[in-house]
This record gives structure tokens, C-alpha cells and sequence, in this order.
């Protein structure tokens, strides 16, 4: 640390993603990326972009923002592109929760790091004892709320009407809804943003379209509610998502059938893996996400997350009140559960030997 | 609007970029873009990588930051890079200009919206008559400064010398130095960064390595600086420089002498444009820059900037005090600029016919 960093930014701890090792070979269930190679027509339309390299890209994305706007039915003056769904949410907490927001206790780990980057109050709701979320917990409470949907790392999802009760409850207020693992079984609210003028939902590229490595997030709501994120994007930096991505991006909705396809693939091996270690006495939550979230009487989290990673296989593991007992596994291929379900298998059997 | 946004930010302007038009095939001499296309290896480079875009990139950028590293005769811990320059000046002011920062009062024109964003009192100091920065209206004022070298948009560079007197006499500050512009002749300050604690210079990848639409920027300074930063990044977007890019950035670092070369085409070209227009009585400030700044006695900024879009020539002019008679031209190639010749004859000589 220097000696000129401003005191509010000495005293906080910064964000820290999930380990992304270089080293070996890892069967890596670690950070939610997709198994899937993207379709061939996406890496040809980089190839047909990388002669324009040397002019800045479009600050709008306008020909994908109008892509967006058609798939998910809204206008274009409803859509806008990130550098990543994090800076969405992050221009989110700069731009209206000033007054404050709540959120779980147990949730995506970078919301209390934005809560404190930008001075917001916040507090933390606990999940109930099931790790589910209590709606009842958000409605009628006169404040900003941002919940992710699935929650992260539960995998439990809410329901639309749940959601619209959270929106209607907090007219005030505004609600950023989080739908970073939407497309794996859950039900996206993006048509509420058509009703209610309360309602900011925020969508990634890097989970259910493979492109984790492109930075590519949009954010769909109201048109005066996007005009403003747009104004602080322009505030911070009007090119801030690159011509590739941007081709890549335009490319990957036009693969929407693909990676239908290998959504519904995810599911089916998500089912299939918890179905294997539920039948070894894991308990998992009722996961929407691309990820399983659970763990085993016999064995705490980190010891199973230990002897994984000794195995070659790496999990996410968080050393956090409530939680400590769980693992988060994203669902790879289904060789790759196999492996999976193997290790623990042997796992499970060594220490039945102590 | 929406109802939901800060009140500080209801308030006040964003950056406005230059004009990106895409309905005709302007010669675009006004983002002071690069007119040359990338070598091969480089485009070569990103088909190597689109295999991996289903993972997350590199956080840190680590072979990246390596190459630059011993580019620029630093180690890895005195380099970060960033989504664009732009996103590591945002850092800059969020992290450290707290307490208030100066700057020129014609300078880059992101510098008060920073201010704005992230609640920065700051000063603006008045360049001289002849558009040049006094040094000694940054020495001993104990503050925080940032300052363009060479600066924006007047091309004037500062000698090292001159910023070393800023960062001496300052010794309980700050001096931030955007050297955007600096590889067309001007002489950059990254040595002193070895020697001093409060010094931080930051590069862009868009105008001297022909990669705007790419989104890349670079800080070198003193470790700690280089810490602090950091943790700003891993507090908002740890993924902030994505795959295709981090593999371009280091293609281009090993096409350095490529670059090298164009840069020096450049400034001839330049210097051949500024000479072709003196003799039609334009008046130049000297600049060290991939721009020319100038005026002419016979007409306004807006009228000739506006007269060369009619003949479909792009350059910039803003309408703003002290600068307004003058207009940004960009160098592009010979071709180019002998069009812009020609077109600013026809023009001061219908203005003769009147």
C-alpha cells in the first residue's frame, strides 16, 4: 500500500475470485466457466473484425444491443453491454444505491466489496436455515435491494412472482436482479422490466454462452434507468467493451439454439452428478445454476475441497460462517462428473479407513 | 433519468468522445486513431486463444505485464494494465486524489468528469497564452496533479526535466502523467519512476500501437502505487482485460520495431502536413503528438471543421474557451493528409472568393 491511497480504501478487503491456477492440468469446477467450446461461426467473426483493430470500437455496441433487444424482446433504449456483468453491477451500486441496499447474507461475494468501493450502506439479510431466500425479508422495507437469481453459491432460485413481490413492495426503491446462472432452469424476470420502472436486470456472457474469457455482461430495464448506468459508463469509459467481444457477442445470439442445447446438457449432468453423490450421502440445495452446492456429514468443506484439488480436481470452497461445510461444484462434462463422483467415491472410502 | 439516481450525478455531464459515424466512409482524422493495420502475427496471436475463451482470462495479466515489464525496463510489480487507459485513470482519481487534484485548464477532457464521478475537488490551472504548461504553477503547491505529456489536445511536450520539478516539488502528493501521446516524440518519464514514490505514468496501447478498438492501457510506477491500484481493480473488475486482448498486447510487444517505424512515418508526416499548412497561414502550437493543433487567421474552428466534414473529413474542435478558433487534426497516412491539404486550400480559397 502507498502512502497516498485515500483512508476508505486502506481499511477494506478487495474481491477475490476463484483460484485460476497455471501450473497443472486441473479438472478445474471451480469458477462456474462452461465446459463448451463455442460453435466455429464466433471465432470466424473475430477473424472478420481484427482488420478494424486500430479504430476504437462502437461505445453503444448498438448492432448487439440491437440483437439483445430482439431476443429478449424489449427495445434497444432497454439493453446495454458491459465489460463483464461486474461492471454493470458495480455502475449499478456507484449509480442509485447511495441511500443504501440489502442483501443476502450469503450471496455473490463481490456485493459488500461494492457496497464499500462506493461508500453505500448496506446490510445483510441471513438466509433462512435452508438457505433459502425469505421474501418476506425484502418487501415493504423502503430500501434498494440487488439479489441474485439463483442465489450464488446456492444454485436456489426464486420464483418470478416472489421477484415482482420484492419490485411492488419497494416502489421507492430500486431492484437489481442478478441473473448471472438465469439460464440454467430458472425464470428470468426481464419481462417485469416492461412494467415496473423499479426493476434493473443484469446478464452474463460467460456462463451459459462460454464466453467467460470475452468480459461480456448487458444489463436489460427501464429506458431511464439504462440511460443512467449509460451515463456513468460515459462518466468512466465509453469503450469500455472492445470490438472482438462485440463480434463475439453478436455471433453468440445467433448460436442462441447451441447453447440451448448445451444448457439443457448442463442440467441433465447436474441431475445426473447430485443423483451419484446424494446415493453416497451428500446433501445438496435445489440448484438452478450451472453448479451444485452441497456437502457430507463425514467430511468438512475444506478438507473436501483439500483432497480434490490433491486429486486434481479443484472446487470452490469459502471459509464463511454458515457455509463452511459446502463445496460449489460447477458442472463440467459428464466424463468430467464422472471423474468427479470417483474422487469422492475414494474419498469417502479413505475415511471410513481411519 | 430515472428517479433512482444519485443526486451528485443528476447533475453533471459525461465525457463526450469524438464522433463515431458509421453512415459514410469519412477520412477520419479526429480520435487520433492509428492509420496503419496490425502486423499478421498479431491477428495470428488471436486465433491462438479463441480455443480458450470458455475460461476466464488472466487476472492479472501476468505474461502481459511481464513483456512490458522488460519493455520498459521495470519489473513486473511496477506494471499493471487496464480495460483501455481511460479505466486506469478512473482508478487513479478514485484511489487517490481524495483530498483534490490540478490539472490545465485545456487538457484532456475526461479529467473533470473523474473529478465529478468520484466527488474530486480539483483545480484547474490556465496553460500560458501560447498554450504551453508554466511548470512552475505545479511546483510546491502541495496537491495532487495529473498532467498529459505531451498534452492534449495541444501536442505540447514537456521536457523530463520539467515533470521531475512537478514531482520534487510535491513530495507529499501525487503526480499522475498520462503519457498517451508519448511515442510520437515527446520523451517519456517512466525512468523516474524508479526514483520516485509519488510518481505514476500511464500508456495506452490505442495510438502509438495501432490497437484502439482493442482496449488496452498500462500504468508503471512505484510498487505500492502499483498495489493500490490494483486492489481498486480487484474491487470492481477483477477479469478487466479479457483474453483476445492480453494476447494482442503481447503480440504487439514483440512487433515493437514494426511499430517503431510507424510511429517515425508519423511524425514525418506530420511535420511534412505542418509545413504544407503553414505555407496557407495556418498557425501551429508544436506538437509531439499524432496530431496537429492549429488555426487559421481566415476562419473559425467550427466553420473549417465543419467545411472539411462537408467534403467528408473528419477532425475534431470543441467549443470551448481559448480553443475554439483551433482544430485537432490527426495524422493519418501520406495519402491522406495530401487530401486534407488539398480540401483546406479549396476551402480558404472560397473564402477568398466571398
Amino acid at each position: 500500500m502507498s502512502r497516498f491511497i485515500s483512508n476508505r480504501f486502506s481499511s477494506f478487503d478487495a474481491y477475490i475470485p476463484g483460484e485460476q491456477p497455471s501450473d497443472t492440468e486441473y479438472i478445474k469446477l471451480n469458477t462456474n466457466e462452461s465446459p463448451f467450446q463455442l460453435p466455429d461461426s464466433i471465432t470466424r467473426a473475430v477473424s472478420s473484425e481484427t482488420g478494424k483493430l486500430r479504430l476504437y470500437p462502437n461505445s453503444d455496441g448498438t448492432r448487439l444491443v440491437g440483437k439483445l433487444a430482439k431476443l429478449y424482446e424489449v427495445s434497444p433504449e432497454n439493453v446495454m453491454i458491459g465489460n463483464g456483468s461486474d461492471e454493470l453491477l458495480a455502475f449499478s451500486f456507484h449509480a442509485f444505491f447511495e441511500k443504501g441496499v440489502v442483501f443476502p447474507d450469503i450471496t455473490y461475494g463481490f456485493y459488500p466489496v461494492y457496497a464499500k468501493l462506493y461508500n453505500v450502506p448496506y446490510k445483510e439479510i441471513p438466509l433462512r436455515d435452508d438457505l433459502s431466500v425469505d421474501v418476506g425479508d425484502y418487501t415493504g422495507i423502503g430500501s434498494n435491494v440487488i439479489i441474485a437469481n439463483p442465489n450464488a453459491p446456492t444454485g436456489i432460485a426464486l420464483e418470478i412472482d416472489d421477484v415482482e413481490k420484492i419490485v411492488k413492495g419497494n416502489p421507492g426503491s430500486i431492484i437489481v436482479v442478478d441473473e448471472a446462472y438465469i439460464d440454467f432452469g430458472g425464470k428470468s424476470v426481464v419481462e417485469l422490466t416492461q412494467r415496473y420502472d423499479n426493476l434493473l436486470v443484469i446478464h452474463t456472457f460467460s456462463k451459459s454462452r462460454s464466453l467467460a474469457g470475452a468480459r461480456l455482461g448487458f444489463a436489460i430495464g427501464p429506458a431511464p434507468v439504462i440511460e443512467d448506468l449509460v451515463k456513468m459508463k460515459y462518466s468512466f469509459n465509453p469503450y469500455n467493451v472492445n470490438r472482438l467481444t462485440q463480434i463475439m457477442g453478436e455471433a453468440a445470439i445467433d448460436e442462441e439454439d447451441y447453447f440451448i442445447e448445451k444448457r439443457r446438457e448442463i442440467v441433465e449432468t447436474r441431475e445426473y452428478t447430485a443423483k451419484q453423490l446424494k446415493e453416497k450421502g451428500f446433501l445438496f440445495t435445489n440448484s438452478s445454476a450451472n453448479f451444485l452446492f452441497g456437502k457430507h456429514p463425514d467430511i468438512s468443506g475444506f478438507d473436501f475441497y483439500s483432497k480434490l484439488k490433491d486429486m486434481g480436481i479443484l472446487v470452490r470452497q469459502w471459509n464463511k460462517p454458515r457455509i463452511s461445510d459446502y463445496v460449489r461444484i460447477t458442472i463440467g462434462t459428464k466424463e468430467q462428473m464422472d471423474v468427479l463422483v470417483t474422487a469422492a467415491e475414494k474419498i469417502l472410502a479413505e475415511m471410513g479407513d481411519i
